[in-house]
């Protein structure tokens, strides 16, 4: 850390900062020539000194100089993470894998319309809600348990792995039971304690980043989980919020290539919730694609303009065929190419 | 609801927007004359109905006619509402209140300092964290129920009502034990199951807005614990996320304004997390009271700068006795003055 | 236009708005059995009608169902616009081109070492500023006509179109006498005189989006120039400004796949500024051919580290290379090839 | 500046960090003992040296340790600036003054009935916008020379300095011959000409945030008029753009309480377009002046659902004086109350 003084600090306020160090076992050590007069703390920092020294009477502003995640740094763990899941599917470590199905679980012949058609078209992963949040309680809120069964029913039929949003505490085992991957959604990607608890069952996790998070924030709670001792935790770009509004967020695929140079986790991109309109899902599925993401999160609905969520964003499964025959080409051109389709027989 | 069609929209398409609506039995009804071909939904129509509508072919936008929250609207309840707590403290109705103590209660010594500090100065309601949300889990996550019970003895003793921050599920029964108000933090805004819950409790509860979070979000958010039955809900604007990082946050006074406008909820401003650097916390403190604000959340430390968290928008109990005659004078001047002290003895 | 009214406006207000529209010839009609009491505006409609019925008491919002651009629209101008250049050059209608050069023009030495460099790997038009738009007063503000004049040297002598930015009125002769591209800035988007008169001069002209622009304000000040008779704008996305400061901006490739929906006009995407990080250009220049964009502009100098403005995000001609033939995959595998080289002899 | 070296820089990068600074004459002093090896740089910096060391093999960042702006800082120049008008007015120094009359000047009817009735009200200088910036170029766009005529002989004829609106290059010289105070808008704040050209006229200049401008870039901007040897410059919060859209832009009074603390220049706060809603502009005005601004500014029209722009936002001139009213008080409970008014006799 770097302790930059105001230009009119006195020797007692810079007195007091070295005083202050040395009480917390740190060392100051004084820069001259420098623009402004600067403190280098020599020592072992710790995140919430910056807040204290920065309240010093005579401080400027106290600078950092290293980076507050660990775990999820590639300063630590150079290599691709890559995570193994049910039937051969691999997410991380160069070929991206596609993971589709409804947004929210509405019933049975919907899922599976949704689900058979998405497999059909080459997806990885199955995807499907059914603990929904909304952002107002007069809307519907998923099925539940109920839909959890549903959806790993599905999976296994189909020789899928299922990811499924994790919503609460009460639903952590559920969701551990039915699921190969936790999702956490963007609303609850500074639940601290339910990402805990989500590290805690051993699953895959997939970390989607807040709205108004940074990219900071983001790996820092992935912190929360890998610190469970989980190391199968994967990223998920969904769009940030911004001025704009012709969309319903901005996809941030700045953030794709700079979190893969940052981590080694892999990385999701969300194109339905990050764009909000159908038609702009495949352009944007491609983009992420090229940019570096290890995967696509699209949601997929036989009768978008019946679904009881999120319709304007879904596509139809002719239009996913379509998607992922152009992701295909794309892959193959930028030496990515698609991952293999799940193996019929699970071997997790 | 309002249908607008592109201007190369079939006939066809029309006819499949009318047909929709029939089968939904909703009635459309064309208007002409106006600039675009445009289709007016009569009927009841529900939130989900925009997005069905929007990826109908030939549609080119659904705009809205009517606001999506009911309950925390000045249109079903006028008059405002105003919160009664123990000791006669009432929040709501004209006269500011302030909430004042530690950001973390870390030991009995700095919370006593800190309580006696704020009541002194004229506080009315006595804030600390036992269970604090933290970007990193390498940071101090507080005392958890021996904080609770740290901080109900200080509210007891000092004849004050106390407000502490409701983290998660596991937690609600003891916050709910021994805190008059539950909190609920920036980043839960948008739990929504853990808003049910604090409602459930028939407690006070205070949400604070997300710091991505819009006016309509929030009192969305607010729905969720006014629909459990809990009329008892105050409003906490914090600062959104924005562009600016010379402050922490950047403090959205004119919500204040249109919320107390759109919604009987009394707001409660918090410029400690608003600003992030304590010599701001004393001008937008008036300034909140100016706007409207009925009442402030101010983080008090009897030495910030060897603070666990937030030490650098903690105010000494010096300036803060400065902050609540400014606010007091203001107050006069805009006619609602500061409420009465709290009355010795609890009359909850 | 849609007039939504207060749920406890009065006869008397509800008929003032009808009065107010019949004054302005304009007539509305009311519509019965809609959530809220709503008037359709029937008639010519002007921007500034919304503005003024808005604060009549009573009326709670008012609606626009048209889009107020014009000649930028797709619904007038179904088909891509092309932009056809000296030496065979044509941006739009399918196959990308790229744009590439220094940041500034310093020397002629420079300026020939990465104008050649970008001619050999295979840029179309080469880039170089001559007025730079600088934050500080006390940074290098550009060579000025002498440097107007190296670029048009520059550009002949390798059978080149050159593009440079136009700062301000001053410069609008020179700009036009030197270049054949007329680049407004991000700081100028809505410097309404500027775009006029750069419409009037006849030359092509690109326009940057404002770091915090809408895609409609941008939309709409591409009309300036359109209005001028100029029908040769091409648009340029180069990264918004958002919370996130990891990156110097955040590219905004939804908009570029939302414009090409929307509007006729060529895109090009600028991820050196969109960026600010060199080790994020080619990424993002991948991602954004992916996405539809008609070109990409960068900057290349042969020296970064000595750059007199934005080396942290040029490109040194080595990963210049490493880009086009990225790029040049990319284009074949989503069937819009990057362009052909320029032709050595002009054909303007 | 401090140069922060990646965990994984090798001794030939490190080695090149202090040859090149040798090469700029500076000096390398090694840090060790803190977490990261980091490097200080001594002597005389620049700021494009961070842009050139950031793209050093080796580099991770590099961070500033003093500010980019002189001119306009406190550190400079510790007292607060006053600036001078005619009659007697002066901005800073304590005391609020008050801006007030029609967005566009668009008869001599209206200029007179809103300038009568603000003049009587109590303001200090007439506003009124002669030339507009408009997002579409097919709204009014002022009346030009014409315009500044009438609001010079308005001014003239009730004792009252003038503030303008200057557009463009082509409009300094009437903008300087009829008005007091250049306004440089918000689309304008980095239309670096522009400044420099507002700065020679030696008139008072006004600068507006820009939307989308950070603090720092708005005291940079303000360096450009200052270094033309012009002390009278005031700068203009006028709300930025985010996420929110429920009002038009977001007012930003953190900034004003920073930028008092950092500057010596005055602080005006626009409450008209910081909030977009006539209804807000009270509310804000107090909280304006309670955080510590040094005036106002605010659209006042006779009959604002019949004007030309910015209706929505205009109050009546009943409705300023009771802001005035409101002002006044607030003004003496906080130990500023505002300035007396004009003298009748021009004194300049």
């Amino acid at each position: 850390m770097i302790v930059v003084m105001t230009t009119s600090h006195t020797d007692a306020e810079r007195t007091a900062v070295f005083d202050r160090l040395k009480e917390l076992n740190l060392q100051g050590q004084a820069i001259t020539g420098i623009e402004r007069s600067v403190i280098a703390v020599l020592g072992q920092v710790f995140p919430e000194l910056r807040d204290e020294l920065s309240t010093m009477d005579g401080v400027d502003e106290v600078l950092r100089v290293s980076k507050p995640y660990k775990l999820s740094s590639r300063e630590v763990h150079e290599q691709d993470s890559v995570i193994g899941l049910q039937h051969g599917v691999q997410v991380g470590g160069g070929r991206p894998v596609v993971m589709a199905g409804p947004c929210s679980i509405e019933t049975e012949e919907q899922l599976w319309e949704s689900a058979s058609g998405v497999q059909k078209a080459g997806a990885h992963i199955l995807r499907g809600g059914a603990f929904k949040p909304r952002s107002s309680p007069y809307s519907f809120q998923g099925l539940g348990v109920e839909g959890l069964k549903m959806l790993a029913a599905a999976g296994s039929q189909l020789g899928m792995p299922v990811i499924t949003e994790l919503l609460s505490l009460r639903d952590v085992d559920a969701c551990a039971q039915y699921s190969d991957v936790l999702q956490i959604g963007t609303r609850n990607m500074q639940n601290f304690v339910l990402l805990s608890e989500a590290g805690k069952t051993g699953k895959a996790v997939m970390l989607k980043r807040g709205m108004g998070a940074t990219i900071e924030e983001w790996l820092l709670a992935a912190e929360y989980i890998l610190s469970e001792g989980n190391p199968n935790v994967m990223l998920c770009e969904r769009g940030i919020r911004t001025f704009e509004t012709a969309t319903r967020n901005t996809m941030d695929l700045n953030a794709i290539a700079l979190v893969k140079r940052l981590s080694h986790l892999p990385v999701i991109s969300d194109p339905s919730h990050g764009t909000g309109h159908w038609y702009l899902v495949q352009p944007m599925s491609l983009a992420s694609i090229a940019v570096g993401a290890d995967g696509l999160m699209i949601e997929v609905h036989p009768n978008p303009d019946h679904a009881l969520s999120d319709g304007a964003q879904s596509l139809t499964p002719a239009n996913f065929q379509q998607l992922m025959d152009g992701v295909s080409s794309l892959g193959d051109a930028v030496g990515r190419p698609v991952a293999e389709r799940p193996q019929a027989v699970a071997q997790s």
